[in-house]
């Protein structure tokens, strides 16, 4: 029985003098922070801050690289070309890695955020540019993508550009038969009961089959499950999946 | 005869579709490129650019921080706090140094910009803060300052955190006869005779005196001189001046 | 008896993602909302919603321009030039009036914000900046400004700008003998007890003299009380001070 | 005879420091500014410059809004949602009529900029935001659309809104037989010939047909054109055009 899983998570997510999600209670509970790095959220003191929160709980860091809009969060589609995705991921990645020198650590990981993350698997060239980013900034640097049900398209590009990936999946959300996230504009796209949350998170922990949103069997290879903790129901549902994983 | 100094240059302070400077033509002059680092001036895919050229030319590179504030270039003064300070600065170091680690390079020193670069002559905390942020991101990496007649603050400082100086003199600027620069708004400030210039700079590379702007002899012991190559003009000082240092 | 004092609030706080405030409680209990511009908090469609919010209530809106620093949340002191102060603050009037004008009203009145309005005490160049981009955008258009025992430098400068004045005063904030408000860095600067805070804003209401810092008596002429409505317990009181000046 | 053409200019581009354009000598020659409101370029004190010196010299002042791109100068997609297109759109009219208030004017008509200009022709949704934001700041503002061979689609929308349209063309540009303008990658896109350009610009102006990119004849109706006076060639066939109309 396969349950080493990981859990990661969105953080440092507020900005100035806005605070959002709850990293304080959410911390302690994952393995992986996916930081942002300001250009969706965050600035430099949040960071800094939210780098030593990680580190004081023994947390592995990733950069959160996304779109230059912090008015829309990083979820609106940019038009950026190859280039200037290649150097928006650069610069984000060295900014936050910053603050992981300044920690004795060092950023271990980067997944991007939001519409980004999104585009990435649609447009080859935006994927290519990601990965280059990766290889350039530190070799064997790895890139978090999203597990699908066939990830040979994400395996063989990375591949090419000598960049390990680490697959993620989630548990709160409903599933297309190919293993892309259901649209959120679809009734039931995302899990609201525990237990369903939780059941969901064993079975792609132990590399089961679980129900698609259509109530087909979907199997998924995944090396870490995207939680949240941003709200006191999020965190009940995150220390119950960590005592099941941790139990099992 | 000591005359080995070293030519610095502000670099890199385009802005997306808007053009500033000529570093095509200045940087082979030069011995060191201070690049803006995108929060008073540059974006990312502007920096890439101007680190490769860097490269390029076997320029030597600074990251070049600054207050946030695009609008006003970084010149205008802004309250923030050494903590504060301290992120930003790590901040700009880092994503600067992304583009250095993917050119096969790294930021060599760091020297502070406008606002922020006065605001660390007149404020312990903000210059320990600089300090702090260049010794947590690398040991070693040194912080460039002004030559005064007088350093030893500025290297007591420096020795607490364990950063080396490098001292940097302007060849074009008018000085009190504290090594501070002649506020420019004073009459004579700048220097517009390239002759002036030249001897003013033939002067502090020898570790020679040279005249403050009361005509009393004032000298500077100096690492790196200032320079601008931002139009025809200063370009054929520039030249002048790099001829007449290799040449002696 | 005089109690005709109106309550005025900083409301479209929030940014984008980011929540700031209470603006549904607290719209209903308040007279003006002094509304973000964009500059160091608010967007767009947060300025939209928040007018028609304001509209809805038949509260009156003014605008709070601020210096151009959304990390900071305009409270760091920057240093603008008059000539830029009177553009940013004409920038941000105009682009809340838009709101207003497609919800039926006009802005009403000018309150800077943060280090904007506290640096309008200490600068007469300023000031005049502020009252000049007043007086340019609409005759008539008043400032609303802090309610000082002496406001003689003030009015003086609105009547030599022909732009009205309104005075505001604090019921949760201790004052030092000539009204200026107590620095936060004192204890006993910011009021917590609720008895305090409605005895204080009575007294005010009514012209009548309360206690300063120090206990000695401080006389106030002012048009408006700012209170704060973004958590419970400043609502809890906001409804209290409501309550009372309605009754008397 | 028809040669009642207006010439339109997009001005006010510049940024803090950074300057774009020839406004100084474009200004006199042009009948209508576009001006930059901050979004995409220009700045608080850049556009209180601009609009002091299009009354200076009697040029009708348009506000010319673009999504919130400032590195991207306003030309990359951004999926904006129809209502923060109208709240950007909105904000932008207000702010830029800030100004001309202040010097005894008015925004006289909206032309969107870049990628938001571009996303019209395609998004009825987008559309109807713009025309709506018109209509909602005042009564009887124009918007500027591209006049294609058939215009009814914005026609018939701009009726539904009660907004007026404008109708600019362009001298400059090389057309597909439906009106739209001939992608920028095509080669021939952009006329280089002077004589090409003017011969354009009189065919447009006296209602007569030209030949679109293939050499068929294409005849559009338009209201103004769209010129360039940003460097000194653009400024010289800008000069023969201003006088070849004033003499027709």
């Amino acid at each position: 029985m396969k349950n080493r899983i990981l859990l990661n998570c969105d953080m440092g997510e507020s900005f100035g003098a806005w605070t959002l999600g709850d990293d304080e209670h959410a911390m302690p509970l994952v393995d992986q922070a996916n930081l942002a790095c300001g250009f969706h959220a965050s600035d430099p003191l949040t960071m800094l801050n939210t780098v030593e929160l990680a580190v004081d709980h023994g947390v592995t860091i990733g950069a959160h690289p996304a779109y230059p809009d912090l008015v829309g969060f990083g979820r609106r589609r940019m038009e950026l070309s190859p280039e200037e995705v290649r150097a928006v991921v650069l610069y984000q990645i060295g900014a936050l890695d910053a603050f992981c020198r300044a920690a004795g650590t060092q950023v271990a990981y980067v997944k991007p955020h939001g519409a980004l993350y999104n585009d990435l698997v649609r447009n080859d060239a935006l994927l290519e540019a990601v990965l280059d980013a990766c290889a350039s900034y530190r070799k064997g640097l790895p890139l978090m993508v999203l597990a699908l049900a066939d990830n040979r398209r994400e395996l063989q590009l990375a591949d090419a550009a000598d960049v390990p990936l680490m697959f993620e999946a989630f548990a709160d959300r409903a599933y297309l038969s190919d293993g892309q996230l259901a649209p959120r504009r679809l009734p039931d796209a995302v899990h609201r009961d525990p237990e369903q949350i939780i059941d969901q998170a064993v079975a792609i922990a132990r590399g089961e089959s679980f129900p698609d949103i259509d109530g087909k069997p979907l199997q998924l290879v995944a090396d870490s499950l995207c939680v949240h903790g941003d709200n006191p129901e999020s965190l009940a549902v995150l220390r119950r999946l960590r005592a099941h994983l941790d139990a099992s």
